[in-house]
């Protein structure tokens, strides 16, 4: 069976997600589509608006294979990080396509990747969101999600995985459009629509992401103020100078802001600064929040979420139980899915479920 | 002037305290009735039912004339830690008198606490509240008074401060009695009652403590669970292993057992063993909670919590202003004052107040 991975957060799954992996499969003619997605946190440094169990499952009723999960430590990083984590794991799985969508699917990705490495190996201290944003301030890659296609090229080459890229044109929508039109919007779109309880997204999501959405409790940085603050408030800079991402003084500067600020947006608010993008000081947020050091990386194996009977064939056929976590082990807990876990028993603290006994099989 | 010290908690402040007051200042003749109490977190690990500010109001109008603050740290350490911070700052302050609450007065303090040294130097290391509970086991020394006493002897001979001790005999109710009978209860008695929501505590408190209590938040561990329990659940075993007084595998015991808590109560009840008192798990969990590591015993200076005038004539005509904070500077909240800080931050999420930008005059 020839499998096609796609790299994604789903959050929440929407028609464009729906359009990526019908027109992947078309493109590419796999047998199966396996996704690798972030858990309860993400990118953005901020939680999941509703918990990976929940968004693995809908993946799989709307046409995903398999789904496994990026470890939350590189889940919630750069670019650099998360594609790094989501090829070294779609090379693992014997992945032989990996489509994305992109903005400009024309674009020679491979060769576009070299500035990367030249500016990784000159400048490893500084990479970061705005960093890549000015690393291509002189092409026409201006959108994340090519810069994220290129971040997979690099890795793809790297560790010499080998993965046919498959760029898919995004329809409409740019990624960071705030507003929704038709049946197309970005996940932030509908987010914010979400959360300022307007209804205007239904159309640019499927009925069964509707479905989900209708009954959860829809999470954000907000729910974990109370903790967040706390760890600020009994934390000395030095600790969380130790925390991995903290620099220059970052440190003193969230102790000098916290004692004013009643929310998490107050906090927010105080912490902007021309030189840190609101994206840069969410990580950072959340790496203190689950109490993350500096880490090498290192991913051996991957946390089964949800699959049907083709992505279970999948998993038999070339016996990946080695590198798929099906049962997660007290070992596995305390070694390589240790943040991952943390991570999920606070996420529960403020939207309990019962998913993760086991994966979810359709 | 001569002053006369009582190291207390008033937690809350009830009709024994009131008489041992009164009494105190007629057996001594004291010009004045020097406080030095808890802050807002207590010596039997948790935090105070109302806040410090009110508490040294209430002193005030109940026949004390100068409040001072135990550092944080040291109010919430077993009777060694706590009458070494009492003493200290009552030396410091120049008193002449050290006035306690005490079940056989006649005891000879001094003498007896010379069992403290002979076993402080041979067990340093084991030293807690069942170990000196034990001490005493065959002695007529059976109350946590008289143990506080025999410490306070201790360290009056120690620092060489030659405080006259004046043990006053302590009406009805033993200090660890749950019952309220008449005027006098003991205070864990009233604050017993007072989180059952009894009123049969009321004839036990002057009017003024009653006033407050009928106004204020009543504050306990519960409501800082969310904070404790996100303390515990983001830490790793080496981690707490690096707070205070955490020791033989306490740190696994509490990983062990917090992911199925759901309540302060439900935590205590899984961790409570033969080996440890309620107390000490709660003096565990509160260094955890203000994130305390091990430091080295030094006061500089106390915090002026209230004051009448003839407190404040005290503090003029000896000169102690660089003894007792009357503001408190951005220096001393980085030093000195730095974890007592973090604990009324910390407490005032919970309970907030508007004390504290200068102590209360009266």
């Amino acid at each position: 069976m020839k499998a096609c991975a796609v790299i994604a957060e789903f959050n929440p799954f929407h028609n464009g997600h729906q359009f990526l992996l019908k027109k992947a499969r078309t493109v590419t003619n796999a047998d199966l589509m396996i996704i690798i997605m972030s858990g309860n946190f993400v990118q953005r440094g901020e939680p999941a608006l509703i918990n990976k169990w929940e968004r693995a499952r809908i993946a799989i009723d709307c046409g995903a294979d398999l789904v496994v999960e990026i470890p939350t430590e590189y889940a919630i990083e750069s670019a650099k990080e998360f594609a790094h984590a989501g090829i070294d794991i779609a090379h693992k799985l014997g992945a032989e396509f990996l489509a994305f969508g992109s903005e400009n699917p024309n674009l020679d990705f491979e060769n576009e990747s070299k500035i990367l490495d030249r500016q990784f190996s000159l400048e490893n201290k500084k990479y970061n969101q705005n960093f890549a944003a000015q690393l291509f301030a002189d092409t026409s890659i201006a959108s994340s999600n090519d810069i994220l296609g290129i971040n997979y090229a690099y890795w793809n080459s790297k560790l010499d995985s080998k993965m046919q890229l498959v760029p898919i044109q995004r329809e409409q929508s740019e990624h960071l459009d705030t507003k929704i039109e038709g049946n197309i919007a970005s996940a932030s779109a509908i987010r914010g629509a979400l959360l300022k309880q307007k209804d205007n997204y239904q159309e640019a999501i499927p009925t069964r992401t509707l479905e989900v959405l209708t009954h959860s409790k829809l999470v954000s940085w907000e729910d974990f103020w109370t903790m967040l603050n706390y760890r600020l408030r009994s934390s000395t800079a030095d600790e969380l100078g130790q925390i991995r991402g903290i620099k220059e003084g970052f440190e003193n500067r969230i102790l000098d802001v916290v004692g004013d600020s009643s929310s998490f947006a107050e906090l927010m608010e105080k912490l902007k600064t021309k030189r840190y993008t609101y994206t840069n000081i969410q990580r950072n947020l959340v790496n203190i929040f689950l109490n993350i050091k500096p880490i090498n990386f290192s991913i051996s194996k991957t946390r089964l979420l949800a699959a049907n009977s083709l992505g279970r064939d999948f998993i038999r056929e070339n016996e990946l139980k080695s590198v798929i976590m099906t049962k997660v082990t007290k070992e596995d807990f305390e070694s390589d899915y240790a943040i991952t876990k943390r991570a999920d028993d606070l996420y529960r603290l403020i939207s309990p479920y019962q998913w993760g006994n086991s994966p979810i099989i359709k």
